[in-house]
């Protein structure tokens, strides 16, 4: 393998398959990033087993094929040692069996390299019908979901993000079972199928990672185990966690004996500034109130003190409730909305709050209030 | 004790001060914030026993003093609480004996306060005869010393920096025993002493949080086991540390027999890749050999690969030189220069390396070789 390519474009792909270096180190060829020099341009794959990314430099923005092969190069040190090349062209090649001489300017590495065929099998078939949406809604998606997923691998299934895609809607689900966030996507799909998997949150995450930020589509090609993700030069393929996730529509009442509008950002500042004086620090739990078109939001600290805040509501039904929460998944429900007004329904103060937008449905949150006596 | 004060005005205060509020909570009002409402303005203080701060807020600068008086509160909480408050203008009042009434539109705070009585007596006198630096010439000092210092308690002295001032100079060196740093400010004192001392150089690091970017003077008051330092609306007072630092001038050599001259960023990024590949991660040694005009510097590391980096230099005495030293030392050292090129001097591959700008003494560093046979 033998090869002359601009420093800038080298560097952004490598860092884009770099997101999927193993940081465990078990197997050492799962540190490294493979290369694929072939006539038509360089692949660059990186995988842990969890996720694998492939990124394709064409021929036209190479230099110099001077002669396609493969090999594999331990990734955190390529990384660098290309980030900080000085120049703009940079040659590599293959000297020795497995060994690599990178060469720019007055610049030398000879790097130890791992023999490509210890590399895992990548396969990165892609299905006939891929489902197309754009990259800003994968991305509104993640970003209005994956904070409610669990971090405890106790529960596996909830530590993804649950798609059921059919041909009219795409719906978003994570919970942690304290909570839960519901984003629906009207689409347009041609699909044999309705597919619903649950994605591990930490690799959609990486995805978000290298998603630029354009409105072009990305195609989402489903398989049993697996689903990959294809957009701009880059193939993302991330596990698919197994097991049937709980059916969460029965969770959501149907209707609410209380329901409120408020402002809301304000409702955000309000409840962040009570929760600095919230007593127990982890779920930070705070008071609400209602009295008519006032909205109380209090807490407590025995040693502290105490901090009161009111805001101005509209109550669309006659009832009030005093009920309490967690601040902080208040704070994480709210920050999925976009309006200037978010709908907050009750029915008592220990059922699910539930948070939407005005005349809306799209995004649904529900947390579940902690009773305080 | 009760005011009206722009939010912003006593949040800026309010940062400063905190700089000095102790971490550590083993005495409760450690962590306080002491505010002195008098006729003239308010007066905000923390102290950790090691610095102390004060920050004078005017009373022109204060919306209403309704009543003067003293109360201490709790600088985490109350940091906070002014910086998220809504509304431009706090009002702060002192309600029962030790809790405090905090307003600002529909947000309100009552908060457990701590007798001011309870906090440590701050002596915060001047001297007659201060020392007048200007700001920018501290924060040079300080930026181009701190790294030397050493960060290990088992030598106190060493983990400060020595400062000397006589009426033409004033020389701050700093050393861990491998490497020195000195910087030599000439200066035009009208002191009737000379000051030998050594200024914690973490409390000089918590000093240049709050030096702003002006160019104004800043005052040192000296006294036998404290610093204060005067600017702005600010007190700044840090304990000395006790002992008589070591005497580094005769650890500079008077004569080299190799000097060479090389540019200063090039040299840098050089040592920057070498260190890439180094072998030993901690020290990061790599090796530099001049060649006539030609500087190698290399590093190797068997598991991984190998370096070389070629550079041209001016070498400005006969004889060559090969030398082993830590990477992470010469590349902290390359950063205190600001010139174009820097002088490299060395006797012998086991003798100091002295690092200094062309034609000026101003900034000396030195750094120990690592003997790597």
């Amino acid at each position: 393998m033998k090869l002359k390519i601009k420093k800038e474009k080298l560097l952004e792909n490598l860092s884009n398959v770099s997101k999927a270096i193993s940081t465990k180190n078990i197997i050492p060829v799962l540190s490294g990033i493979k290369f694929d020099l072939a006539n038509e341009g360089l692949y660059l794959t990186a995988s842990d087993n969890d996720i694998t990314i492939q990124s394709f430099i064409n021929k036209k923005d190479i230099d110099e094929i001077g002669k396609t092969g493969s090999i594999v190069l331990q990734g955190r040190y390529i990384l660098e040692i290309i980030r900080k090349l000085p120049g703009d062209v940079i040659t590599l090649e293959v000297i020795d069996e497995y060994k690599v001489w990178i060469n720019s300017n007055t610049s030398e590495f000879n790097l130890n390299a791992i023999n490509p065929d210890d590399f895992p099998q990548t396969n990165m078939n892609e299905t006939k019908t891929p489902i197309i949406i754009r990259k800003s809604d994968l991305k509104n998606i993640i970003n209005q979901t994956a904070f409610a997923t669990s971090t405890q691998e106790s529960r596996p299934l909830l530590t993804g993000i649950n798609f059921k895609i059919s041909n009219d809607t795409i719906e978003c689900t994570a919970t942690d079972s304290y909570r839960l966030s519901k984003k629906t996507l009207k689409v347009n799909n041609n699909l044999d199928d309705n597919f619903n998997i649950v994605i591990p949150c930490r690799n959609l995450l990486e995805l978000m990672k290298i998603l630029k930020d354009d409105d072009n589509n990305i195609e989402l090609h489903i398989f049993n185990n697996k689903v990959l993700f294809k957009f701009d030069n880059i193939l993302f393929q991330s596990r698919l966690l197994n097991g049937t996730y709980p059916d969460t529509s029965k969770l959501i009442p149907d209707s609410f004996s209380i329901q409120i509008k408020a402002p809301l950002q304000q409702l955000y500042d309000v409840i962040d500034r009570a929760s600095l004086l919230a007593n127990d620090k982890e779920k930070s739990i705070i008071k609400l109130e209602t009295k008519d078109n006032t909205l109380l939001i209090s807490s407590n600290s025995p040693e502290v003190g105490r901090v009161e805040e009111r805001l101005e509501i509209i109550k669309e039904t006659e009832n009030d409730i005093t009920i309490s929460f967690s601040s902080k998944y208040m704070m994480d429900a709210l920050k999925a909305f976009k309006t200037a007004n978010v709908v907050l329904l009750f029915n008592s103060d220990i059922k699910p709050i539930i948070l939407k937008e005005p005349a809306k449905e799209d995004i649904i949150e529900l947390i579940l209030p902690i009773r305080t006596y």
